[in-house]
């Protein structure tokens, strides 16, 4: 399919709404990727089956603080310098570029520079949602290696990892390389892979499904069951699991810091319904995205599943970095693409990578009445 | 000239000398170098007034703490890694090797990988002692862009800094590569530059330099004055200022500890012939290197002016990270290379550079009766 200027928006809002908080503001990447897409009429957003061993893919999306990316708009050439430093390692070029993340603003980074080079976007990305680091997405957890990276910052710092011996080690460079070059941000080009490989190890159909979800959300503004309602239906034939309604209630606590170029926040929920103050209030821990929520100390929802938080008033999805005290909102639980729910892929996105002291519940275990219609 | 095997002790011996207790041990570094030049026979070491625009210089030396370099023995693939990485950015391949700094283990680094690759070694460097930082090389100092560089650390992990705005930002992403990816060490490749650009940016002769060093320190042995007096006749046409006899004494007090990739220390002397505790006490500080040295609390020899410590029972040179409580010591200090004193190279490597609150002061103004022979 075709993804025009007008569509960008929409993926954005879907992609706010897969990213479970994270994955940045999505406005600024709206403004540059919208700009970039409208400057050649289209991008084509191709299914993930019409790859083969005969593309080059290139993952491609912005590494850093999603408060740092609301507050200092990128310069919009990131891409492309990342995207060239990586090919002059390969000494080949890009046939392709795919999301790392379908969240926020990385699933509109790859329309920008898909637009810039004249190539396809794969309808696929590497977590089915947003994640906080590198070797959690699928193409790490199935073998893809995250090198040779590339990355470029405002600036026009640019670097390369060309070989490390571990995604986290990968990670870590790539990290610092966007705090120390970039001030927090920085767009980074990795996991080269051909087709055949992105069909074994990508979240197929995420980004059509971004532009689903948009539309479906922008249809149903504060009818917020009515757009859960519409989203079971539209996940129902996806890899995703379950999709729950697992609480509305209102913003009651908020601690948040950016450290170490992540952002961290606790936020305490009263839900509308609570009866007992202590055994009601739901916590949400993030470390970039929603990973965890507790309803008086017992899981409700885990990492890898999405915790996804919707404004009650506007139905829109809540960043982690825009969520304020007072803010009324419907926490909505649905189940991880099956990739990201295997054995494998719960080694790495489990609750406990994250210090947190809880086992991945899927929600299906947790929800088994409604889980199974 | 041929460089063989048997030099490079005699080089590594010089370098200790010049690299103001910096540089690393070079017994690990002796080791590897001496190996690979054996394994060709010999390497050539060409004045620097033999290359032309055509050449293709890289200059390649080990970053990271003296320390760790002396516990723990790299791979020796580390400069063939770094250098290929450099490569295929550049699209073309290196015609010779230059030493970034003529200090410790880096005056040895260069021929452990022309004897790889069968290039030549240029006679010259770009600190002519040795420095901590690489935005105090004399490259840097004089324009020559430090990027592309790569790096390479002893498991295979590879690093290529594209482009970067500044040698600061340069350094911290090398500093972080080491630490990060390397355990605290690791080997660049920079500064790539043609023979007409090295003729103007390095200071000419510091190889061979080292060799007649460690020459005259293997022949003098604890005659230490003789070994200064041989020094001065030695010294007298290059580009090094004046020589000084500063002290002789022994280690009252040494602290010390590894901090972001870097070795400080505080070393207290007792002159042999002190009167007064408090007024004759030196204290010198380190950042890798001996920078400022203070009797009474007036400088008595700053950076960039070399400070020298020899064993005076054996008369070698003693870096920073083997020196003793209760060792006895002569302490030598030499003016600076000419290129290391100019308006433009005080900017970088001045002790204010280091955080100390004291201006430079040539060796020569320090003692202008000795220095004037």
């Amino acid at each position: 399919m075709l993804i025009t200027g007008d569509d960008i928006p929409l993926i954005a809002l879907g992609g706010a709404f897969l990213a479970t908080g994270g994955g940045g503001d999505t406005l600024l990447g709206e403004i540059i990727a919208q700009a970039q897409v409208r400057a050649v009429g289209s991008v084509r957003l191709e299914p993930l089956d019409q790859f083969t061993s005969d593309d080059l893919i290139v993952a491609i999306g912005g590494v850093g603080s999603p408060t740092i990316m609301q507050e200092k708009p990128m310069n919009g050439r990131e891409a492309g310098w990342a995207l060239s430093a990586l090919e002059v390692v390969l000494g080949k070029s890009a046939s392709a570029i795919i999301a790392f993340e379908a969240g926020g603003m990385n699933a509109l980074v790859p329309f920008g520079i898909a637009a810039e080079r004249g190539l396809p976007v794969v309808d696929a990305d590497g977590m089915g949602r947003a994640f906080p680091e590198l070797q959690m997405e699928s193409f790490s957890i199935y073998g893809v290696s995250a090198t040779p990276m590339a990355m470029a910052a405002e600036l026009g710092d640019q670097m390369v990892v060309s070989a490390a011996r571990s995604p986290k080690l990968a990670e870590k460079l790539v990290r610092h390389f966007s705090v120390t070059a970039g001030g927090g941000q920085c767009i980074s080009a990795e996991h080269v892979m051909d087709g055949a490989t992105a069909q074994r190890v990508a979240v197929p159909g995420t980004i059509s499904l971004c532009l689903r979800i948009g539309k479906l959300i922008r249809h149903y503004g504060s009818n917020i069951p009515g757009f859960v309602q519409a989203l079971k239906k539209e996940l129902c034939p996806t890899h995703y699991g379950a999709v729950e309604m697992l609480v509305s209630g209102k913003v009651v606590d908020l601690t948040r810091e950016t450290r170490g170029g992540y952002d961290y926040a606790t936020v305490k929920l009263m839900p509308h319904d609570a009866n007992d103050h202590d055994t009601d209030e739901i916590s949400i821990m993030v470390k970039n995205e929603y990973l965890l929520a507790l309803r008086g100390g017992k899981p409700i929802a885990t990492t890898p599943d999405l915790i996804c938080l919707l404004d009650s008033e506007t139905g829109l999805p809540i960043t982690a970095e825009t969520l304020r005290y007072g803010q009324r909102v419907h926490m909505i639980g649905i189940g991880a693409p099956a990739l990201m729910r295997t054995e494998c892929a719960l080694k790495v996105v489990a609750p406990r990578n994250f210090g947190f002291d809880h086992d991945y519940i899927p929600i299906e275990a947790l929800y088994p009445g409604p889980a199974k219609k």
